[in-house]
């Protein structure tokens, strides 16, 4: 990170078998990730579990976002943001298969 | 700020005399900002000198960004993100007249 502009979208790999977790920022107050996914899901049954809030957002593709304890998945598209409250349990049920999927994630202490 | 999503790019105004700043998401360890152009600049001569650092993307629209003592404008389009240290003094050299531009800034300290 620094003065020197990066950018969001480059340095993507043409394809990559698992979501990569990339830190752009990292403190002792939060750290902020980009993301990249490619067609990937959380294994079945499995939920994330955090111990931080996440603050995330998609900037490009889609996923569908599913909470514990509820029926419907959340259909993201760019610009689609939301907050994950800490131990509230959330899967992803799929990301776009078509076209890699970029996201931010910031993860804080409540 | 919830678990009901919302959307970065929703909620424009159609035109919009200044620059509008939009808290996100602040505690007592940062603010996440989301600010919208219109063809705004930093006044003449006037620059931004701030207390925090900022982490600064710009996702939609273009905007050129110059730093002080620096020559050269840095023209950021969607994606280009980069950290602007606290006091490094920079100001808006334009932004997009014929688009919204929509940015994230995350201010922090050091």
């Amino acid at each position: 990170m620094s003065m020197v502009k990066q950018n969001l979208f480059s340095n993507i790999p043409e394809s990559f078998p698992e979501e990569i977790f990339e830190t752009l920022l990292e403190n002792n107050r939060f750290k902020l990730e980009r993301i990249l996914s490619s067609g990937q899901a959380t294994p079945e049954n499995d939920w994330y579990d955090q111990e931080k809030d996440e603050w995330v957002v998609l900037l490009k593709g889609k996923a569908g976002l599913r909470f514990e304890n509820e029926s419907e998945v959340i259909e993201l598209t760019p610009g689609d943001h939301l907050l994950i409250p800490a131990h509230k349990k959330h899967r992803l049920e799929w990301t776009d298969e078509k076209q890699k999927t970029v996201w931010l994630a910031l993860h804080f202490d409540s």
